[in-house]
Order: structure tokens, then sequence, then C-alpha cells
């Protein structure tokens, strides 16, 4: 932190002289400290997942960074989770009103789009402080096309492959660049259970992984049962062995 | 406190260059220089307790930091308590309502997340500063099982089988981590005056204990007489004798 | 006044990085300024006084720290008393809803709250300072049972047996400590001249004790004439004799 | 000026660390440096008196410093002239409401408590600033009571015998103190004419003497006719020579 | 511009140390900077009068500094023009507002007290600035009387025989003070035309006088000819000649 | 830019120790830099003009700093250009709501007065910035008669015979007041192109004069046809020869 | 970044001395930092191009840059991409509320006019910042006629033959100057992609090429297949080879 950009990051998000937003490349950087969470693509639906690290004594099956926000769709977080909590609530509200109005589900480009533009207007307009989180949207569409949207503090909302974003996501991206060709959902889940063990640059972080999919089968949300995470995790470890990733 | 964060502790909420709320970080603080709360999940329901310090002339009947939410539902509080009656305040209303609307009684977690919710907006709107306190939320659900959740400034919610907050919570924790198994309503009333006395460092705080309990069986909130507490506390002082702990 | 400490209040009340809230601190710092007030207790009321210091040509009937919320129930104020008449007017006002909403006279405890909560609400809103007095509020509730609140800056309600806010507060309470017992409404109006003496820490300020009480007998709140108040002093003077109190 | 207090006299009125309200305290500033008023209570009704300096080609049938209320209550102003026209624009209307709802004059007490409840509404909530001006509000109550009531800035409302505000008002106070005692309306008016014209420390300021007065008799408020004022202060000169003042 | 003073010139005007409200006293320094302008009473009617110095090609029928608000009654203004335009909009709709409700002509001073009380908001309100302009309001009320008031932007209003405000009216006041006596309407204009004289310092100035009059014969504002205007500069410089003024 | 002034030209728009309202004259400074605009009135309408400087691939038939107003009116403006448009804007509103009501074409100076207006309250209240633009509205009025009027940010309007603003104004004023005399439109429209081209500074600027006139015959505002303009530039250029002018 | 500029570039966008709105300008380097798009006008319509540099597992069919606006009507952008989704959903709404007022389609002006006006908006008012995106609107009106429109920050629109924004864009105006004369939709999709490849100083950046049209046969956007954008890249290279460009 330079003294020169103290003028910068208060009160309302305003313009640097290089013509730079600080307090959405803040935002970003509590999205950067956060811990990791991936989407990946498969011929067959979407799958995310994110590392938690929950402490000895938390209930672990509240899930704290992977969310329902419909039968098709779910949300994976890195950063500011209560921020999370807060977008999540507005995607399920926007999600049924779409159901509600055209009696059809929701598209996932439609709820990453409708994020992402409230995530501007926190940039834009005073009173509110940007959102501190980025979101990974995952689901499938009504044709059975999986989808995979990254939302961040900007506003900015792009679809993906594979993604990853939070803490390492720099060498997990690079990983998942070289790794990535479209498959099964189960490549899928290896693939992101390898990726999360990288971020975690650990042997043992599998315990730690909580994944979800959406199968382009039935368009259902699920969580991946904590057995089937481990044989994911031990595959990963099979086909990115350490040190090779 | 260093100057260079001068510029991020003030009227709103704004992220700091390392992408960090101080304002968040700063309510915490007043949580950790709260006297000790504590709550342990029993098989048969769940004991909330909080060491109060009365003056000598202070009339002891009225507890300052557990309050009744609902029937089956009470919280205790560590930080600053005005604001603690804020939230529970805003919990009764909400809890009510679901009554009326719903004819039944909300569960605890819908409690938590509701609170901890309100807690997310005061972090990212101008005009209010974040609540200074954090709660651990307990009661029993419809069909019986005992719920233990834990809200603090910054908008999370965690679910546990047993939570320190407050003065000390990092050591009564670590005592918690290492003792607590499953066990009696009685078990868990013992371990929480276990607790209770390690954050006071002393032997005869057990007079301070106040302590509340839901029990499966009834799903009825109320404070444990101070005959039985001073019972548990008797217990806890054998069975976890001092620097043994 | 640390320079450190200088951006923390302003306008709206903040956090500081220690977890305080200095402008609620500097408005009980104005309460610590006031002159002495006190309330105590008896088997059959309660009593609460204040010393006043009128200048020569002040009319002494109209009192400036004692007020009457209602018919069984009155306050007495230290600090900034501008704000007791904004709190008191708030308390008749919710006393005299509580009427006429369930046709009976509202609990002391009540109007604490009511009170408190506003406090609180005053240290989390933009817009508005703190409150910067402290009020004991004294009845007698519907059941004839006397009550006696503090509430403070902060929003924060207690009740005491016997209790003293304001310059020298601090040696006061000492004393109470030490001298309370449960008994007659003469042995707490001695006990609360004997007070207000120690405060001004001279012999002859009995003329200066403002006097009220409310016996459970009759639950009616009334000023106890100066000629009463002279006897109490003097009764106070002869039982808690100077130096030896 | 101290630099230290640098931060406690803008925008909202906050509190400093020593519990103290800069800019009620800066307000009563102006307050002190307003030209002298004063207010006596006798016998038979009471009389306020200001030093008015007209310029040379000013009017001087606009009284600046005494205003008409009601027909039965009048004021004296001291500090900015321009904020006791608005309070006073507020006291008629409040007192206009009085005797439509209740058909009967307002009284004295009612009109003070009403003024300064607005002061202290101004020293609490942002967006205004205190106002910079005490009132000596007179009348006669209904019964045929004189009442003589002060309001400063703070929102603190006193009743007096005699009150003096403004420059010099220190030492006329001292004198008020050492002279006053109950007496007809002519005593009142010459003890107010001496009162202004120590305040004055001239020999010749009776020219400059704006009176006005409720007598009991009546009940109506009248600007004493210049006349009597110079008779008045020539009783006064006789009465209350200088230097023996 | 002392250091010590930056604080008290920003957004809301706050009192300084010294009770002084610095905005309102640089708001008046505006009105010192402004070019002349006077007002002198005659037996007969009104005269106010202006110092205009167009630019060569300027339309000189536009007049800047005088204002007709209704029939009888007309504003000069010196200091911030737009602001007196402003002050101007709101006087006319007040004295037309009067016309309708009471089916006659309003009084001079009720306009004089409506826009001081507009100034006098601005003073206390934050989210406005002071207005910075001094306005000399003459009319002829309904009984033929000639009225002069003066407002500025403490929210000041005095009535005046004779009056000068803006760039050099210090010595203007003195020669209006030396010079001034009830007279005939000419005898007003010559005197108003010889202060302008003065403040100009120079000795043909009268071609920039812009001179306009209320008789109390027909109660009619109107703009003195040009023609006249040259014919009163001439019998003041006759009659108060350079250097003697 | 000296330091003494950084307290004044922020936020609100407020006054200088002497007086000054810097973000007015900051304003009117964008005024300065802005490229040259004239008005010339001529004994048969108005002409108006502005130097473009279009980049090489702009269409040049969008012209950027004259607009039309109404039939008879039209604006050329100098400064913030897109403040302009928003005036404009405005401007038709006024003009077209006067035709609804009155069924009339709207005089040019009540547009000119209109627009200052606005200018004056964004100087006044907080929220806003002052408008960086002025302009020279002309038209011909119901009667035939041209008029000219300049309005700037400080909310001030004047009538002139021909006036320029932007940069190199004040050489341009100097030369019309040497050289204009009421004439024909064609002497009006060279004057016009004399006073631009010295403003330039250069020998070959007519290829980017703009021009537009509204004559008394017709009273239709139209933009002069390219050809004219280099014909009046030319005869500019035989009649008011570079270095004479 | 000069510390003299420091007070110019927060809370709302105020005027600096020098007359210039720091913010604006710093949203004017958000657009400079942006990547390069384009517009060329041609005989038949108008091709309108962005950059595009999608990462590696980016799906590449959601383009970030190059917007719908209506039937007839696109928008290309650089900056801050989601302040241009902002501003494309209001001239979506716009376009479509003119189809249903007029049942016509939007004039292409009208639609940059209209966003301008609001760009204009938020550098005036407080509680926004500017937006930190220029345009280039391009589209073909009712008769056949294209139309290529740019926005800025400023609030400026300005009609071009062709035009490019962003990073690159001096020396990309430079080349369009020079090489652009109206030809075909292939001349002017071919100097398009020319300019693009120009503003990356790279042999082999068609693929990144995304690029749109709306011919003034159908009127009809739509995006150019990437085939076809292959071609015009080639033929670029062909016809404007490197160095030589």
């Amino acid at each position: 932190m330079l003294p020169a950009q103290q003028g910068y990051d208060r009160a309302i998000t305003v313009f640097s002289p290089d013509g730079r937003l600080y307090q959405v490349e803040y935002a970003i950087e509590t999205v950067r400290r956060g811990t990791i969470a991936v989407g990946v693509k498969s011929t067959g639906g979407i799958v995310i997942a994110v590392e938690e690290k929950p402490r000895r004594l938390q209930i672990s099956d509240t899930i704290q960074k992977i969310f329902q926000v419909d039968d098709h769709l779910g949300v994976a977080a890195a950063g500011y989770i209560p921020d999370a909590r807060s977008q999540v609530e507005n995607a399920r509200f926007f999600s049924q009103s779409n159901r509600m109005m055209y009696d059809e589900s929701v598209e996932v480009e439609a709820v990453a789009k409708h994020l992402a533009d409230q995530c501007q207007q926190f940039t834009q307009y005073a009173g509110v402080r940007p959102f501190g989180v980025a979101l990974i949207i995952g689901g499938v569409d009504d044709g059975g096309k999986g989808q995979l949207f990254l939302t961040d503090p900007s506003g900015t909302y792009i679809s993906y492959d594979a993604i990853a974003i939070g803490a390492g996501s720099e060498q997990v991206t690079e990983f998942l660049e070289k790794s990535y060709k479209p498959g099964s959902m189960e490549d899928a889940a290896v693939l992101a259970a390898a990726a999360i063990r990288i971020a975690g640059e650990e042997t043992d972080t599998e315990s730690h992984i909580r994944m979800a999919r959406v199968s382009a089968d039935n368009r259902r949300f699920e969580m991946v049962p904590d057995g089937e995470v481990a044989s994911f995790a031990a595959k990963a470890a099979a086909k990115y062995p350490p040190r090779s990733g």
C-alpha cells in the first residue's frame, strides 16, 4: 500500500489517476485470500468444488462455500463468505421469479449476468461497498447444456470450461489449462479434486474437499457424498501425481 | 494500530489494500474483549453458559448475557451486550413471525442465518456500524435434534458441537476440542462449567456462572437453577482439575 | 486524548482497533462529570435523590434532575441533562401507551429496557450522537415490588439494590456496598442522603439534596418535602459520620 | 483554541474525550459575546430588558432583541439574533396551538421547555448546528404568577427570580444576586435598568435600554415607553450609584 | 486566513471556538466586495440606487442590481447577484401570496423578515451555503409610510433612514450619518447620488448610477429615468462637493 | 493553486475567507479553456458562431457547440459541452412549456434567466457541482427585436450587443468593442467571422467556423450554410485584416 | 499523480483550479487502458470490432465487448466493461420504449445522445462515480443510412466515419485517418481488422478479433462469423502490410 493511494479507498468507489478503482481491486484481493474454489465442465454436466477447513468441533454438514440456488443450479464461492450468502439469496429470488413469470427454469447465464450487474452497481453508487467475493455459478440449461460462469467484485462475468478462484488459483488455473479436456462427469470430478489438492500443496487435503454437481441427465443439483469425493480424490492422486501436476 | 490503517476504520466499512474489512475485525476484537460464553451440545439437548460478574449491589436475577428467544431457543452473547439485545429482539420477532406464518417452531439454523444476514448487511451499507457481539444460538429443532450455532460481526454462521467466544476463548476452545464427546445433558453442563472456569483462571468462579439449557425431551428453554449450576461446577472441578484442564 | 484516537470520535460511532466505541466512552465521561445521583431500594419502595446546586436567584422548585415518568415511576439523572429530558419524554410516552394498550401500569424494567434500546440505537446508526446521560429509573411494580434500574449511554441496563452515578460515584458506590442493607423507606432515605453528602465532601450539602420516592403502599411517585429531606440528612450525619463513612 | 480540539467542532455535534460537546460550548460563547439582556421578577409581574446600540440612522422602533410571543408572554435574547427570531416563531406557533387546543393561554414553563427541547435536538442530530442564542422567557401564568425562564443552546431551561445573559452577564448576575429582592414592578424595572448600565460600564447608557413588561394585573405584554425607561434609569442611577453597584 | 480557522469554513456552517460562524462572515465579505448600493428615505417615499459598471457592449437597460418585487416595493443588492435574484424571486412569490390571501399589499417589513428568515435557515441547516448578498428593501406601506430595510447573509434585518452596502459602504455610511435629514424625494435622490459618487471616489460616476423610487403619492415602484438621475447627480456634485463630502 | 485554497474546492460550494466561491471560479476557468463562441446583434436579427475543430474522420454535420432551442432561439456554448447539452435540454423544455401555457413563443430573456437561475441553484445546494459552461443565448422576440444574452456558471445573465466567450475571448471582446456597430445581418456575420479568426490567431480558420442566425424577418433559427460562412470569412479577412484587427 | 491533485478526485466530481474534472479524466484513463475497439462506416452499413483476449479455458462465444442493443443497432466498448453492460441495458430499454411509443426503430443518434446524457449526469451529481467506459454505437437508421457514434465518460458524443478507442487508439486513429475512404462493407471490415492488428502490434492477432455489422440492406445487427473475420484479417494483412500501415 503506497501512501499515494490513500485517497482512493474510502467512502465511494472512485477512479485513481491511472484509471483504476482501488476499492474493486481491494475486494478482488479479498477473493484472492479466500480458500480455493473450482468449477469443471464435463460432457455430462458440471462439477463445482471447494476446500473447507472446519475446526475440530464444527459440524461438517453445514457447508459454508457451496450453495444450491435452484434445482439445476449451484454456486461455489471464494472470498468474504457472508457476502456470498447475500448474493446467493439474490440469485434464489431471481431464479424463483423467473420460474413464476415464465414457467421455466432460469438460464445459468441469466443468473450470472444478474449477479454481476448487482456487483457493478455496488462499484458505482455511494452508500455501499463492493462485494468481497467471487462466485462460480454452475448449472445445466434447459437443453441439457452444462454452463459454468465466473462473477467477481468488478461486475465481470465470463463463461469457462474450467475455472479456479481463491488462494492458489493462479497455479491451479495453470494446471487446469494444461490438463482440462472435455470428458465424463467422473473426469471432471477427478480434475476438480486434483485442482484443490494443488492449491493445498498437501497430500491429504481430500478430506476437506466439498463437491457438488449438476448432471445433464436429471438437471438436479446434488452434493457429492463424502465417499465418492474420497474416491475421486484417490483417482486424482493417481492420475495427477504430486510434483507432476 | 499502524498509521497506515487510519483510512479504513471510519464512516462506511471499506476494504483495505490487503482485502480486509478493518471495521469488522475491530468489531470482532470487541467480542474478544467480552467475558466468556460457551455452548455444548449433548445427546439430549444443548447447554449454554456465560460468566457474569455482577457488582455487589446488582440484582443478580436480571441476566445480562443469556436471552430466551423462543420456547425452544436461547442465546448466549459475548462482546457489546446492548448490541446483543438488539439482535435478540430481531430473533424473537423472526421466530414469532415463523410461528404465525407456518404454525410451527422456527429452526435454529434459520434464526442463525437470519441474524448473520443482518450482520452482513451492517458490514456493507453506509450509515450503520457492524454489530460488536457474537452469539451462541442454541435450541432443539422439531425432530428433537439439538443445534448450536455461532454468529459473529462478519455475518458468518457456523454449526458446532461445542464452542466458546469472548476473552480466553482460544484456550477454552482448545480444552473443548480435547475434552468434548457427545454425552448426557449433565456431561454437557459439567463441561460448560469447566470451560468457564478455565477462562476465569480462578478456582472460585462457579458462583458467577449463569447457565441455560434446552432439553430434547420437552424442547423448553430454561435457566439452570443456581444450586444445579454449583453442583455442575463442583463436578467440573473434580473431573477436569485445574492445571490438568 | 492521544492523537492515535483522533479517527474514532467523529461522525458515526465506529470501532477502534482495540474494539472500543470511543464516542460511547466519551458520552460516559459526560455522565462522570455530572453531579451525583443515587437510588436506594427499601423493603417498602424506592428512593432516588440528586444533588442540585442552584444559583442564588434560581427558583428551586423547578427540579432539574429528578423527573416523574408515571404515577409509580420516576427518574434521577446524571450527565447532560437536556438529553435526560429527551429520554424522560420518551419514557412518558412509552408508559402512557402501555396503559392505553394493556390497561395496566408499565413495569419498571420495561421502561429501562425501552430507554436502553434507544441508547443502543444511537450508538449504531449515523446521524445522531449517543445520549450523554445515565438514568436511575425507580418505581414499584404492580405486585408492590420496588425496582431500581440503571441505564447508560452504551445501552446497558442493570438492576441494583442501590446505585450511584455522576461525579464521585466511585466512592459513593463503595460506601453503598459497605452500608446498604434492605430496610425501611426511612433507612433508604437516610442512606441516600449520606451518599450524596459523601459525593459533596462537605458537611452542609443537605440543603441541596432533592429526593423523590415511590412507596410500595400507594405506588405513587412523590417529591420528598424539603423538611423531611433535612431530617433525613441530619440522621445521615449522625448515623454515617463524616470520615467514618 | 487548542489544536487537540480540532476534531470535535465540525459536522455533527460529537463528544470530546473529556465528555464535552464543543459545538454547544462554542454556541454558548456566541451568547457570551451578545449584548446584555436581563429579566427581573416582581410581585406584580415580570420585566425584561436589553441593551440595543442602534447605528445613527437605524430606525429605533424596530426592536431587535425583545419579542412578543403571546398576549402574556415575551422574550429577550442575547447572542445570534437571527436564531432568536427562529425560536420566537416556533414559540408563537406553539403558543397559538395551545390556545386553539385547550382554549387557554400557554404556561410560561411549557414554552421554555418546548424551546429547550428543540435546542437539545439540535445538539444531537446531524444536519443542523445548535442555536447560537439564549432566551429569557418572561410572562404571567393564568393564576397571575410571574414566571422567568432561561433557555440556552445546550437545551437547558431554568427558572430564575432575576437573570442576565450576554456580555458582562457575570458581573450583572453578581449585582442581581446582591441587590435583588421581591418588590414592585417599578423596583424590578429600576433593577433591570441598573443591571444594564453595569454591563455597559457607562453612565449614559440609559438611552439604549429597551424594556418590556407583563404585569400580573392585566397579563398583557407591553413595551415600556421610552420616557418611563428613562425615569427608571434615572432612579437606578440614584439607587445603585456607579462604583457602589 | 489563519490556519486555525480552516476547520470552520466547510460543509455545514458551524461555530468556531470563539462563537463565530465563519461561513456567514465570509458571505458578508462577499457583500463587502460588491459594488455600492444605497437607500434613502424621504418624507415622500424612498429612493434606492446602485452603481452599475456595464462593459462596453452590455445592453444597459437590463438592470442587474435593482429589482422590482411588487407594485410598491423594490430591492437594491450588493454582493453575489445571482443569489439576489433567488431572494427576489422568493420575495415576489411571498408578496403575491400575501395579495391573494389578504387582498392587500404586503408590508415592507414582512418581506424583509421573510427574506431574513430564509437567510437564517441557510446558516443553520446542512446542504446549502448561506446567501452571499445583502439587500436594501424599500417600499411604501399601505398608509403611505416609506420603509427601508436591510437584510444580510446572517439573517439580520434592520430598518434604516438611510443605508449603504457594498464596497466603500463604511465611508458612505459615515457620509449619510453626517448629511442625512428627512427631506423631499429630490433631497433623497440627490443624497443617494452623492453617496454613490463617494464610493466611486471619482467625479464622473454619475453615468453609472441606476436609481429607483417608490413615492408615497402613488405607491408605485419606478426606475428613475437616466436624465433625472443625471440631474440629481449634478445637484449632488454641487451640494456635496468632492473632498468636502 | 495555493495550498491555502485547498479547503474551498470540495463537496459543496462554500465561501472562502475573502468571500469567493472557488468552485464557481474554477467552473468559469473551464469556460475560459473552451474554444471561442461569439454572438453579434444586428438591426435585422442575431448571429451566433463557434469555432469547431473536428478531427479528420468526425462527421461535421453533427454540430457540437451550437444548439437550436426553439424556432426563434438558439445557443452557442463554450466550456464543458456535455453540461451545455443538459442546459439546452432544460431550455427546450422551458420553451415548450411556455408555448403550451401561453400559446406564444418564450422571450429570449426569460430563457436566459431560467438557465441562469438553475446555474445559481447549482452553486448553493450540496450534491451537485456548478455547470462548467457559458452560453450565448440568441433569438428574436415577438416584436422582432433581436436579443443576445450571456449566462455563466455563477448564475449571472447579461444582455450584450456583441459578446465572446472561451479561449481568447479577452482579445476578441476588445476587438468587438472597437469594431462593433449596429448593422445588417451580413455585417454581424462578417464581424463574428472576424472575431473567431482573431481567437484562432490563424489566417485559415474560416473552415472551422460554424454559424447560426435568427433573422428578425422570419424569426427562424437556421444554421448558416458553409458556403455563406466562407464568404463571410473572406469579407472578414478583407475588412478586418490580420494584425490590424 | 501530483499531491496537489489530491483534493479533486474524491466523493463528488468537482472542478480543479484549472477548470478540469479530474474524476472524468481518470475515467477516460480507464478507457485508454482498455483493449482496442473500432468502428468503420461503409456505403452499405457499419462494422464494429474489438479485440478479445480470452484466457485458455474461457468459452469464446460469450462476447464481452460487443453488445446488440436493438435489431439495427449495436455497441462496441473499451474500458471498464461492467459499466458498458449497465449502459447497454439502459440503451436497450430506451430503444424498446421508442419502438413502443412511436412504433418505429430508434435513431442511432438518439441512443448516443441518451447514453451521453446519462454520462453527463454521472459527472455532475453526488452519490455516483462517472462511467469508466467509452462506447462506439453503430447502426443503420430508418432511411438506410449508416451511423457511427462515440460516447465517453465526459458525456460527449460525436459522429465519426471511422473511430478507435482503448489502448493504442492514438496510432490506430492515425492509421484510420490515413487509410479510410468510403467503401463497401468488406472494405470497412478489412480496415477494421487492420486497425485492430495495429493496436496489437502483432501479426497473429486476427484470431482474437470479434466483429459485428449492420448492413444497410437488411438493417440487422449480426456477429460476423469467425471464418469471415479470418478472411478479412488476411486481406487486411495483404492490403495494409505491417510497418507500412
